[in-house]
């Protein structure tokens, strides 16, 4: 293949290797060793197409960033209910997750505190996503009385992110599976019932 | 101070020390320098106390298994109503982990994918705590009709789990406050209209 598209093709390679490395066992404990061991790389491809580690962990993080932004202006666009919006982003975020591992190593990478690039937080990111949509559930009346869509957001966004941390762990259900569990518990806790009436399991589909 | 003690000391500052360096950046990102500069002691120091980094780490979880299981002990030696046990044995452990470095950081090892200590899943075994209380709470009527006790107590964990990782991040809510946002919308989804008459915000004191 031409040269360009042999480069690409490294490039790739080295980037799904070191994905699947910090996800096995984290990008503190993987030595550049083992993502060229596993991308079949030499030392030197790899240095022509990131400066260090912390370049290729940096470039993962904007990925999953890019990724996010779009799913996020993917299903806003759809103009569904907003609440319907939410449990929908929500669940297709977390079948990415469970399906890529790149995403879900650049994801990891930029939910913890990071050196590699201090200014993103993209668990700030999805509370305002999740904020917003259900400060527009709240004005059409698709929340119950009583229920602050900011605490509300913060409870979807907790559950989330244990969703994310805990699916699949111990050979229990995967993320899709938990999240149904999950949507069940918390829409009956956000949701009025007029809403859970007309959306019966709709939002799980 | 006679010998024994000092040793004693010596042994919990290098414990904290490495405890705080852990939470501060990680286990595979900390040199055993760090926690010796931090602790203020020797390498010989540390060799008397432990074998290797790896040893330490496999204290700091043994003590927080100690730890939870005396709180989920004393907890059920309440009697209180099951539904409640959970509630509060849940919002003492975020206290302590909010509170207390050492465990934190011994219950953030315990819940990785752990090559110290395999054995151990803390993650299943709270499991296997919020589940059986949630079936003795669907055994005397506190839970919605329709709700799996298996179900709630996975999305319980999975709330539990996020708070705990999201808690203080990005100056938002400490796991406490968030905590209560949580079970405000977790409790609605789980217990039945009856328990949440009869224990309206007893469960959060």
């Amino acid at each position: 293949m031409p040269q360009q598209r042999r480069a690409q093709a490294t490039r790739r390679a080295i980037t799904v290797a070191a994905a699947e490395e910090f996800d096995r066992v984290g990008y503190d404990a993987t030595p550049l060793n083992a993502i060229l061991r596993r991308a079949g790389a030499t030392k030197g491809a790899f240095y022509f197409h990131f400066a260090s580690k912390e370049a290729l962990a940096a470039a993962l993080v904007r990925f999953q960033r890019r990724i996010w932004a779009r799913l996020w202006r993917g299903w806003k666009q759809r103009e569904l209910d907003p609440l319907l919006t939410v449990v929908g982003a929500v669940n297709a975020a977390l079948r990415i997750v469970e399906r890529d591992v790149v995403i879900r190593a650049g994801t990891a990478l930029a939910c913890r505190a990071s050196s590699y690039d201090p200014g993103s937080s993209e668990v700030q990111e999805w509370e305002r996503q999740i904020t917003e949509l259900l400060r527009q559930s709240a004005d059409v009346g698709s929340l119950r009385a009583g229920v602050d869509p900011n605490a509300a957001a913060r409870a979807v966004q907790a559950a989330v992110v244990g969703v994310g941390r805990l699916g699949g762990q111990d050979g229990g259900p995967g993320p899709s599976e938990r999240a149904r569990e999950v949507w069940e518990v918390l829409l009956v806790g956000i949701a009025s019932s007029e809403w859970l009436g007309s959306n019966s399991r709709s939002w799980w589909s």
